[in-house]
């Protein structure tokens, strides 16, 4: 699964839309039995959630919106295939969170490509759900400390502390990619899949458990004057730079 | 104490019946402050559980002996003694369990010994409480990748995520695990074991609240025809191995 | 907010009272955002809760003394400041906890320095929310072995297994806690307090959910004519080795 939105596959309400019906179709597909997610947009995995649909826009879309990002992690994290991300490019925030919600993590080892879960820096917090499959990854410790901050990692660093699980050059992320696959699948699909379900069945059951408690939520946060001011001068600030 | 039941040490009812009575006669008995548990036979800690019990047998045999299973673990994790693991062999699923019950590994540096929960590879899943125990001794993201690939560990790499403490060549193996064992008994009796009963508490009331339901979960999945064909081939497997 | 109260900074009741109501102060003062905690005792950052304090006194003032400690662990793990632990000195007991509490912990590298939750070597019981406040930073594993063990680390162990963040030449100690204040109020107040609360208010929440219960607990345990006798050991023997 190649993500092709140029020019940064910022995650929009079509994008996700259509990711999820993608990941419900190959989940459906008793013949596809992994995914590998990576990006056909030079330089960039995934930009994470597009914030143009958080900024000026109805209550009602607001809703919509964050009910789509849900569906996309509840789709992903807990997803019967085995899945992969090859994160050829940086990875900031919701980009973030699909790779982390993958059950293995290659980077390219590239200095000028980062990853982590950034919404501090913009004035907005991770969702409970980000922050625990990003826990469940990095360890409580460092998702504090990494969350508060905001931290965008290098590559190198996001490998030293577990973010990402191994860091290939550029020209070996297909055949790694593949390799790890290969390797994931060798295990019968039946125990993988309870397995991986026992794993994280608890923090994926948490979202469902209060999925209207945390879109109300979500509204009621972005759409305050205070927010929406944040937002614009963040959107001013990426338009200036690109400039 | 030494495990000798040749050739592999498999943890079959009756041994698992006269681990048990044994742990229970040193835990009542106030002159035993520590228990180092290894193995007798060479090259082999424990081979885990015996598949012979959970293959070809009637509900009641199965229910008898996962209710023995979780007797071991329930008695060893939640000692009052203090319990070393030397471990001077390989030590696979159920045998890595009893390992990760105790309060401290040591395992021999030899390059052939290998360690972990690999349940997955004979189609079959770890149960929730061997998943506790694992987390909380290497943390989540090291169990579910390493659950779900059901991945035998060098003892180095063991070692390196914490899944061993130490590694000794073979013949400091004893010298070590009394060395260790002294460190841990010059501390008060009472302060350790509150202490230890405060870690570890949460994961042994789990199963002590839902036995009744994890034994019958346990029964309905390995009767299955599906799973009691794995086992078959997998048994054939080791037989040919052998010969 | 410099510790001074010689010889050793111990928590007695009215250091801990002195420092929730500085605690409270500073977090009501909307124009501080953020506090330093460092020693003016040469060599020891905090020797923990004073003993005279728990030995040979009435119940009621044991309970008065715990419902302090537990008001200056909610005052600090909770705060909406940044919180940045400089410790230039040993911090053992109550010392490590404050330091466990603040958002970012530097230690000065000295060899004689140690830090760490080492009541067991009491003859005491950590309450679970040091030991929550230990696992949420070093893990699961790390804090069950250290809790047994009553184990004091030194500033290079302390800081490998993440106990501290950083070590700096004494020096260097002022200027380190300087630029990573900046570095934490960098970031906007809202959304990292936010965050912040998102991390701890589990563990926090369980304190007040349980906290008379805890009193109880405390004051039944401590007024045990055992642990009182371990205490006046351990006093004596401090006085022994003062002289």
């Amino acid at each position: 699964m190649k993500f092709k939105s140029p020019p940064v596959n910022s995650l929009s309400l079509d994008f996700i839309t259509e990711l999820c019906i993608s990941l419900e179709k190959l989940e459906n597909n008793r013949e596809c039995r992994g995914v590998i997610v990576t990006s056909a947009v030079p330089n960039i995995f995934s930009s994470g959630l597009d914030i143009t649909e958080m900024c000026g826009k109805s209550m009602e879309h607001y809703a919509e919106f964050w009910r789509a990002v849900q569906e996309m992690w509840l789709r992903l994290y807990g997803s019967n295939m085995v899945t992969v991300a090859a994160v050829n490019g940086s990875s900031p925030a919701g980009g973030c969170l699909i790779a982390l919600s993958c059950d293995y993590r290659i980077m390219v080892q590239n200095p000028k490509f980062i990853i982590g879960l950034n919404e501090a820096q913009l004035g907005i917090v991770a969702p409970f759900w980000f922050k625990d499959t990003f826990v469940n990854t990095v360890g409580h410790r460092v998702a504090e400390r990494s969350l508060q901050l905001g931290s965008l990692h290098s590559a190198s660093e996001a490998h030293k502390f577990g973010l990402v699980d191994e860091l290939v050059p550029e020209e070996k992320l297909q055949e790694k990619a593949v390799a790890v696959m290969a390797q994931w699948l060798a295990l019968p699909d039946h125990a993988r899949q309870l397995t991986k379900s026992m794993m994280r069945k608890a923090v994926l059951d948490r979202l469902v458990a209060h999925r209207e408690e945390d879109i109300q939520n979500f509204v009621n946060f972005i759409s305050k004057e205070s927010i929406q001011k944040s937002l614009r001068m963040y959107m001013e600030m990426l338009k200036k730079k690109k400039s």
